[in-house]
C-alpha cells in the first residue's frame, strides 16, 4: 500500500499545520490544544453510493469530502481545526490517482485553514473516504445547534439554492447545454452550477459570522431546505413560516428547471447539498448579521420566520401554502 | 438505511455520556468540552482486508474496531473520551446485524467509558467501519509519544505477547485442537488465545499509569513487536536492545507455535494484534511503574533497554543477535 509514503507525500503539499496542533500525523494519535470547546463530525463518501468516477474528477471527489464534513462545522458556528481522513483505496486506483484526490483535499484544507492531522490508507472494494472534522470556539454556548430557535426570530439563508440541483440535471452533458446558453444563462453560469454540485464550498466564514450575530439555531442545507428546515424546527420545538418568493435561487435555476420540465422551486426546497445555512436570528440583529456576511462575500436573505407550533410551512407565490408533509411529496 | 433509527436504537444501549460530551449526535456537530489536551487517532477495518464475517462474530468485528482505535489512545496515555463511528453497511447485512456489530461495539465503549458521540451510516460494496477517537489529557505533555525514549531507559511490555499470532494459527478450527489440549494446553487456554485474536483489549488503564510513572515514549503493539520497536527507535532516534529470553509469551503460545512448526519467538516478535504497549521508562522508575500497572491488573516485563545508536537488536537466547533488517525476515 505504501501507506507512509503516500502521506509523506501528501503532507509535502499541505499547509503548515493549524496553532492548536501540537503533533501531526506519524505517532500513536495526533494531539491538540483545544480552545474551550470542540465541534466534531464526520462524513462518509462511497463510490456508487455518492458519487461515481467519470461524472467527477479524482480532485472534486477529495474536496467534496472535506466540503460536506466541514459544512457540519459551519453550521455550528465553529473554527474549522483539525481533519482525519480515512482513505479505501481499491486495486483500480494507483498511487497517482490518490495523490490526485488527496491533493483536491488538500487544497480546500489549505484554503479553509484546517489542519490534515491524521488518517489511515488502507485497501477497499470501492473508493470510499471517511472525513472527521474537529472545529474549534472559545465555549460551548458560542456554537450553534439546531435547538434554539425562538418564536419572533426572523429565518435567514445563505446565499443562493437550487444550483447543487439543477447542476445534477446538467451533469450528464457537462455544460453543453447550447440551447440554454442562447437562451440567456451563459455557458459560465451553467458552469458554476455544476461547479455548485461537484465542488461545494463550505461556508465556514459566513457561519462564525452568524453565529457571532446571534444565531439562536443553524443548519446547513444539505438535505433540501425542505428536510433541513423540518430537522431545526423539530430540534427546537418550533414552526417555521419559510415565504417561497423570498428564497434565493442561484442563477441560471429557474431556467435550467423549465428546460428540464421540473419547478425551480422544487430544485430550490428538495434538491439538496447546496451546503448554504439556515439560521433563525432574533429580528432585531438582522442588519448586523447581514452586514457581517457581507463582508465576508456571501449575501443573506431573510426567507421566513420562527413560529410557535411545530413543522415547517411554506408559502407559494400564487397564494397557496405547502405543510409540512406536503413539500416532502413536492415533486 | 432508516440511519436515525438505528442510531437511535443503539443509543438506547449506551452508557451515559461522558463528563465531556455537552451535545451527542444528533446536530450537525458534537459538542465537548475538553481538558487541556486532545489525542486523536482513526482507524478503518474493511471487511476481506481485516476481516472476514464467519470467522469473526458481528459484535467481535464491532468490538475489535472500536478496541484498535483504542489502542492508540492508550499508547498514548490518554484518558478515552469521545469516538465517532462510520459504519459501511452492504446490502447482506440487515438492521439485526447492524445492531449485533455496534452491541459489541458499545459494549466496549461502557467497559471503557469511551462516549459514542456521533456517527455515520452509509451503504457500502463491503461491510467497513472507521472509528475516530478522542483521548484527553491535562496537557500536551502528559501525552507519551513515541519520541522520548533516551539512551539508559528500560524497555518494558505490558502484558503477554505472541497470543494473538497464535490465535490466528488456531482461528480455523476454532479451539478444536484436541491433541494440544492433551498436551498440556488447557481448552480454556486455547480458547483464550482466540479471543486474543479476536477481541482485543486496549491497555488503556496500563498506558495511563505508564504515563503518570514516568514513560518517556510508547507505543502499541499491532504490527508486532519487532516492528513497532523500530518505529519508536526511529521517532526517539536511539537504539533498542531486547531480550528475547524475556519476553512475555502468553500461555500456549510455544505449544501452538510448536504444533504448526512455528519458532514461539516469531508469533512473539513478528506477529502482530497484541495491542499490548511496549514503553521507555527511566530506570529509577521501574518499580513504581511495575507497581501502578499491576494495580490495574496487568503485568510490566522488563524486556531489554534503550542505548544510543540507531535501530533494534534482538538478544536471542542462544547468544545469537537479530539486526533490525534481520528480524524483519525472520519467518
Amino acid at each position: 500500500m505504501g501507506e507512509f509514503e503516500l502521506l509523506e507525500r501528501v503532507r509535502e503539499r499541505l499547509p503548515p499545520d493549524g496553532p492548536r496542533l501540537r503533533l501531526g500525523s506519524g505517532d500513536d494519535a495526533a494531539i491538540a490544544v483545544p480552545d474551550g470547546a470542540t465541534a466534531t463530525s464526520v462524513d462518509a463518501l462511497v463510490e456508487g453510493v455518492h458519487f461515481h468516477r467519470g461524472q467527477s474528477s479524482l480532485g472534486q471527489i477529495g474536496h467534496k469530502a472535506l466540503a460536506t464534513a466541514l459544512s457540519d462545522l459551519a453550521a455550528m458556528g465553529a473554527e474549522p481545526g483539525e481533519a482525519y481522513v480515512v482513505l479505501g483505496v481499491p486495486t483500480d486506483l494507483d498511487e497517482e490517482g490518490c495523490l490526485e484526490l488527496l491533493d483536491g483535499l488538500a487544497k480546500l484544507a489549505a484554503a479553509t485553514g484546517i489542519s490534515l492531522a491524521g488518517g489511515d490508507v488502507t485497501r477497499a472494494p470501492a473508493l470510499t473516504l471517511a472525513v472527521t472534522v474537529v472545529g474549534h470556539a472559545p465555549s460551548p454556548e458560542q456554537l450553534v445547534t439546531r435547538g434554539g430557535a425562538r418564536p419572533g426570530d426572523v429565518l435567514v439563508v445563505t446565499g443562493e439554492i437550487g444550483g447543487a440541483a439543477a447542476g445534477l440535471l446538467l451533469e450528464p452533458e457537462t455544460g453543453s447545454s447550447s440551447h440554454l446558453v442562447t437562451n440567456s444563462v451563459t455557458k459560465r453560469e451553467l458552469g458554476e452550477l455544476i461547479r455548485r454540485q461537484l465542488e461545494p464550498q463550505p461556508r465556514l466564514e459566513a457561519g462564525r459570522a452568524l453565529a457571532e450575530a446571534g444565531a439562536t439555531a443553524m443548519i446547513d442545507l444539505s438535505d433540501g431546505l425542505g428536510g433541513d428546515a423540518r430537522h431545526l424546527a423539530k430540534a427546537s420545538g418550533v414552526g417555521l413560516q419559510i415565504d417561497a418568493s423570498a428564497l434565493p435561487l442561484a442563477v441560471g435555476v429557474a431556467e435550467v428547471a423549465a428546460d428540464a420540465g421540473r419547478e425551480p422551486l422544487e430544485l430550490a426546497i428538495q434538491g439538496g447539498e447546496d451546503y448554504e445555512l439556515l439560521a433563525a436570528l432574533p429580528a432585531e440583529r438582522l442588519a448586523e448579521a447581514s452586514a457581517a456576511v457581507e463582508v465576508v462575500g456571501v449575501t443573506l436573505t431573510r426567507v421566513g420566520e420562527v413560529v410557535s407550533g411545530e413543522g415547517v410551512e411554506i408559502r407559494l407565490p400564487g397564494g397557496g401554502r405547502l405543510k409540512p408533509v406536503g413539500f416532502d411529496q413536492l415533486s
